[in-house]
């Protein structure tokens, strides 16, 4: 069956055992673990989504290669319909989880594949799309939570991949064998793997001539001999780990992203699961198709999906303390929506304006403009609006007690005395204390670096501009164009 | 003929007779002031276009009205498709003229009222309807050029437009007959009519039960009796007059955007021509979808194409002083094309959501929300693009010599000595010129309350906004469900 | 001797047995818990400096009271000269624990009350400032550690501290005996209090007729009958509490700035302790001198010591990973640098424009407008040189696995050799870690409320601003001074 | 008599007989051009001033070379007092004609090269601060009026003064005497030379080894022999031109900065005059004093001058409209305020830490990194009001008839009907004239580029940042100091 419960795929999780390390420890048991346990959840709540009738039409999809419905993470678009509706997805986990959903870079990066291995067979007479299909087809009557990894380490960064003191501060293939490669090396702030039951692994730049080893793609099942993960540690990890209740916590139920360092020490993957190897003329579409898909969806509409829900607790906030028809406090709240709307606004555009790529390949991807502004709004425009939801929750965003003291008898009756608002001072703690984990932690850096840093949506942005055409234009009015010639 | 040619139009104009003044004088003849000329210059230009095989698609329309072709401007937008169209046209005349293109109020008027007097006649029985959509038959069969009023003078802002000292400042029924009515006002910052065949006059602002002859709208042909055009007067303004070329102004053919005070002495309109007259009720929406529609076009698509021209005028100054690769002229760019990509995909976004309104009526109205996004983001990014201009031009963009200096024999050679760059300093001075123009006149807040100033975006924004879901989402997540009753 | 050492303050601390609650336990030994061990860490570092000849000249001063070299934490200014080296003290501490220094409030309230007793007892005959200087030498003389108290709990915003249904939201007086009074309430926010070994207590806002219980200024000694206090407990708590060493984290040994709420259940303070009860009319220029002088010290100075930390550390960062060159980097270094310069130009100008106020009190308060606008640009400021630090330290600063992991047999390896640059992976860590506490933290928040929320910063600029002036001058150049009279 | 009243000083011009061209025509009579009358009349304002007891202080200083009281625009900055004063009076002189004051540079270039001819003397035991002194005391004794050069035609920037195709586009030398030296060449966007009785020339960048020619500085007499102005021509100078009434005008008397192309035309100099000449190892520092004398002066007091007139304008049309009360009117108000007192306290700052350079040359000069952000805040900040400004203006400030119409009797009753508010028309549209001269002109740029582009400012703050001590207190925090050893 393609579409799986949520019950189902924690069942699936407890049948691996990945290599895990956090805080200096070997995880035994990443239900047991309060951290990994909520990267867990928040990938079930993605299986959840989908059978909840109210979502199915965001969450699901019908597939082009088995002729069932699928789990739109599993979806390769094909119409512009479909990338409106990945957006959308994007948005609505989002929403629902206020974290990453663990299957996004996933997606992502089937979508870029798709795209690149019917390319490469294309051009090259190579098999990589069929592979790349058959596999893909396993994903999705299995409806596998399958995550994606792609920074590299980089070592010293003023040098390529190949010019490294060590090779392995990227990854690449250590060995070609007959009936598949071996890889090394190691990905960066890797998101979900620890509870997805797959991993699509891809290079992280544009490659040249010459470091052929690196330029390789592969897909490995969680757990594989020679994967060891090591996990962020991070103040949300030691507050989680250590709380009684996860209601102490800012998003109880899914906490904030958790990455980890994916470590690949001679890890050996079958042909059929390997979707280029060495074809380095390739890497740059593979890295600007990905850019270009990602930032729409975890540059763009998450991220809107993210401000729906800082506004929303910023607006409760300032109702529970009676400050909410303040005429200052409510232009506030309306930058932060013009802020979130923007975005919105860019996100769709990327997705309207998408194309198939390359042609026949039935592959469609955004508009790779509006896509990467729709990125640098919301990555500056986050910061702004942890600003204004820092302004609107007061001093106490970072100074509150612990809610364990409406629990300790010795404090329990001062906390609710001095803390209650027009609310009990339970609502306003829980307020606060979502707020606190948006604003005084790692969402600021997450949503700048998230689909790439913004330096890299600039360059995009400079390079996709048609300059020529704006200069013509400006020279025609400006009475410029009788004399071409000495220009 | 449904299409009109550009010389068709002028001889239109040349059989006119208004009366209009400008710098305390009557002007006789529109086309030997070069003032008025310019905006009889930027309206022939869009009969023009829409003659230009290239321009075609964007710039006409089949009506469904009169089975035939027709410019854009006096189309009534009947489906997402026809929405991104208009939009299209507004960037597109935005990057030809660099001005106003003059018949955007008008084209956006017309919009709004077959939406709103369908409404009425649903509702009312009344026949306003029939009467617009004859009105308007008559003028796309004759391609008229049509502006639009909504502006009122206002007074004393304290007050309602009935509570005014003298009732005048807003325009206003004076007297009812059998034929018709008899109007009295004045609209301030009144765009092309002076040069166009007929203008749409519609209410500045909702209004209440007691204000019933405020709530009037019509329509009337250029230079009836009592209606007088009093012209803006800027620095311009006199610079035009006075220049022996125009290749000595920034922006030579088209210039500054021209306004008028359009004064209603007593000015009569048969009832054929009267598409509102006293349904206060309706104003409201009247109003709303009026700001909706021109928030796409003149507050977004057309300040994206003044960008453009903004942008590539800006590019060449930079290759001209032979700065272009300099890392931080890069950036500065870069941040002018973000700007005007960002507002790009809001007016996008704005015409893709767009729906029919009311349902039934046949008439598509863009996105609220990301209409006023669009505006609002392009108002505060006109005044960033025009810093960075004004930051990559240098200080000559408001200390150069005329232009006419370089026929000057006693300074010529010092001309072409000292302002030769990489080019000759005819082409500098030029392109500089043009960019005095942009930024060192009216375009930031021409820009700021072209389509209603900011602050009327951003009330809409707030009000757009659904607060309420934001906040469930926020609670959900926080744990703040369980007891919605003491909330 | 006026001046103690650290190991003296140190011993003072342990003969003291506060009572604090944190995550829902008590603390019995605030050496032992490792976040307030961080608070006595940070207080015994002033001590420190304070003895150190680099940074004497800064770090004490005369004192008009006991003519002795004291803390200057102590000292009331009394010139000029004197705001500058408290400006520069705020700078200097913040530069050497990366958070509160925990003297900063008492010495500010120090500052007001010595103004504001003066003025009492000028215009009402009372004797508070005989008081006030008794104590003050007690102080001084005992070189004590003085934290202040001031932000009440408030609990409805839109009601007056008399209008609450529970009158303790607002410290009040609830008896008055012949030996003293008894006090009710709490205050939130406070810093340092549970180190220190005197707090210094005023009111949090203007009061007025029949609100006179509210109007109370005290001293209490650290561990008063009746004063517990309730510290603040966030990610951070728990990341230090767990930490085995504390190299593990962000700002070893000083940490983030820890508060608590600090409540008085019926506190008796002796007469002698108590400076203000029940002078409504002069609560006003208390606060408004406490903001006066703390927006300087706290709101500026401070928060320059600290961007400076965070500018080092990001250059380091940079340099590490070999981007020092690159050109956008140091675009935004220099960003960074012109915020906080800025800041500290404000600050500086606070304290030369300072004044005597009141006249003859001997008292000099620094500049209002500048030290507002200090505060108010650093507030921004800061935000904004987060997200440039956070752009620049990538993704890693929220990502990376625990220092621990170095030493971990079975990762330590793979750390070593996928975070490894220019330099060691310890090396990097430790500096990422170090911004973490910066960008991914409590700083955003903390300091934008810190010394006020920005919108009491902006309700000051504009009451400072003298409009009626410059509403004159533009009158003079714009030809309309000839008829005053119709305006 | 070393204080000239304005009669005097205007006296003087008339002797004067320089060659100017404007708009393609030669101008006989400075005094009949309005345009050229308009600077005569802003000159004359600095010498009113100085005899204005309520100015004196700030208008004049006493000599330390002829022992009189002197304008304080030829005076050398002999201590802090100084600075703070001379600040002073750039920010009053702005106050008083919203235009330049044309003798800042010269007085700017006057302190630049009592230091640096000082320097010259003292290394190079030449005479040039002998020679200098002399000149200065002819200025003082006759309270000439002084301007300044600075900034070269510069043709094809990427190539340096030696590599030009024609060296002309930089000043220099191109022949020396026994009896003084010719140069030629040309200096853009000089202001106020034109009435000036001086001009002090002086290079515009540093210059290298080979460069000698360029390296050179003198002053001229206006009118010399070789000298001709081609004055700015833009939209403002066609309005000034045209007015039948100066009050049509925004800034009626002093109208916009006007400044020339000042052509130097093998201009003979005596060596009197001549005070640099070849020493290209002293123009870094000459270019280096001259940028942090003029961006306390230039670049950051005359803009905050401007400021309070925009700020006072603004707020009159505001009350004017009956919109002074609105919540979102007053924040922006405000907005307006910080920026501007922000920039005013890194003036004072810039002065207040201004120090004696070289050491023993007794001349003063303010403090270069808050020169610099003075400059950088007001140059961002004046756009920023300047946007603020239009928006509260509304679109009237861009489309306003002229006031002639008041006169003009076929419309001066609809003026007056349909412009009156609270105030009449006339007083109306005379403020919103005002503001039209600050925001929809030329202060945007002029802002930006006086006193050297922000680019160079940004450049300044770089260089100035002592980026290693900032980065030794974070490493001292983070606990990586054991091992300076591998960094």
């Amino acid at each position: 069956m393609a579409i799986k419960s949520a019950e189902e795929y924690v069942e699936s999780v407890k049948n691996q055992d990945p290599k895990i390390h956090q805080g200096g420890k070997r995880i035994k048991d990443l239900f047991k673990n309060p951290t990994t346990k909520s990267v867990i959840d928040a990938t079930a709540k993605m299986y959840e989504l989908a059978m909840d009738p109210t979502f199915e039409a965001t969450m699901t999809a019908q597939s082009h290669l088995i002729d069932e419905k699928i789990n739109r993470s599993l979806h390769v678009n094909g119409s512009i319909a479909d990338l409106r509706k990945r957006a959308d997805m994007a948005q609505l986990t989002a929403q629902k989880v206020g974290t990453c959903n663990y299957r996004c870079v996933g997606c992502d990066a089937i979508n870029t594949m798709a795209s690149v291995t019917w390319e490469m067979d294309r051009d090259l007479s190579t098999d990589y799309n069929e592979r790349f299909n058959e596999y893909l087809k396993y994903l999705q009557k299995n409806d596998l939570a399958c995550s994606g990894a792609m920074t590299d380490a980089k070592g010293d960064r003023s040098k390529r991949p190949g010019g490294q003191e060590d090779p392995d501060v990227y990854v690449h293939v250590s060995e070609k064998r007959k009936d598949g490669i071996v890889v090394r090396g190691a990905k960066v702030n890797q998101s979900g793997a620890i509870a997805a039951n797959e991993t699509f692994v891809i290079p992280g730049q544009a490659l040249r001539e010459g470091e052929e080893e690196f330029a390789v793609a592969f897909a490995v099942p969680n757990g594989a001999k020679g994967i060891t993960y090591i996990c962020q540690y991070t103040p949300y990890t030691a507050e989680r780990n250590m709380a009684e209740d996860i209601h102490e916590l800012g998003n109880p139920v899914y906490g904030q992203r958790e990455t980890a360092l994916m470590v690949f020490d001679d890890v050996f993957v079958p042909w059929e699961r390997v979707f280029m190897c060495g074809e380095v003329k390739y890497t740059r579409q593979l890295v600007a198709r990905f850019a270009k898909i990602h930032r729409m969806n975890c540059g763009g509409a998450c991220k809107v999906g993210f401000a729906d829900l800082l506004i929303g607790a910023t607006q409760l906030l300032v109702e529970y303390a009676g400050l909410s028809k303040v005429a200052h406090v409510r232009e506030k709240i309306t930058d932060m929506i013009a802020i979130s709307e923007t975005a919105r606004a860019c996100t769709l555009a990327s997705a309207v304006e998408g194309t198939e790529e390359p042609e026949g390949s039935g592959v469609f991807l955004p508009d790779d403009m509006f896509g990467n502004v729709a990125k640098l709004n919301i990555a500056n425009g986050f910061w702004e609006m942890m600003k204004i939801a820092g302004d609107l929750a007061g001093g106490l965003v970072v100074t509150m007690p612990s809610e364990r003291e409406l629990k300790n008898p010795e404090t329990m009756e001062y906390m609710e005395k001095f803390f209650k608002t027009t609310v009990p001072a339970e609502k306003r703690l829980r307020i606060t204390k979502f707020l606190q984990h948006w604003i005084a932690g790692q969402h600021g850096p997450g949503t700048w670096h998230g689909a790439g840093p913004v330096q890299a949506q600039r360059v995009m942005v400079a390079r996709l501009a048609n300059l020529e055409e704006k200069k013509d234009m400006a020279k025609e009015l400006a009475g410029l164009n009788e004399d071409e010639s000495d220009n």
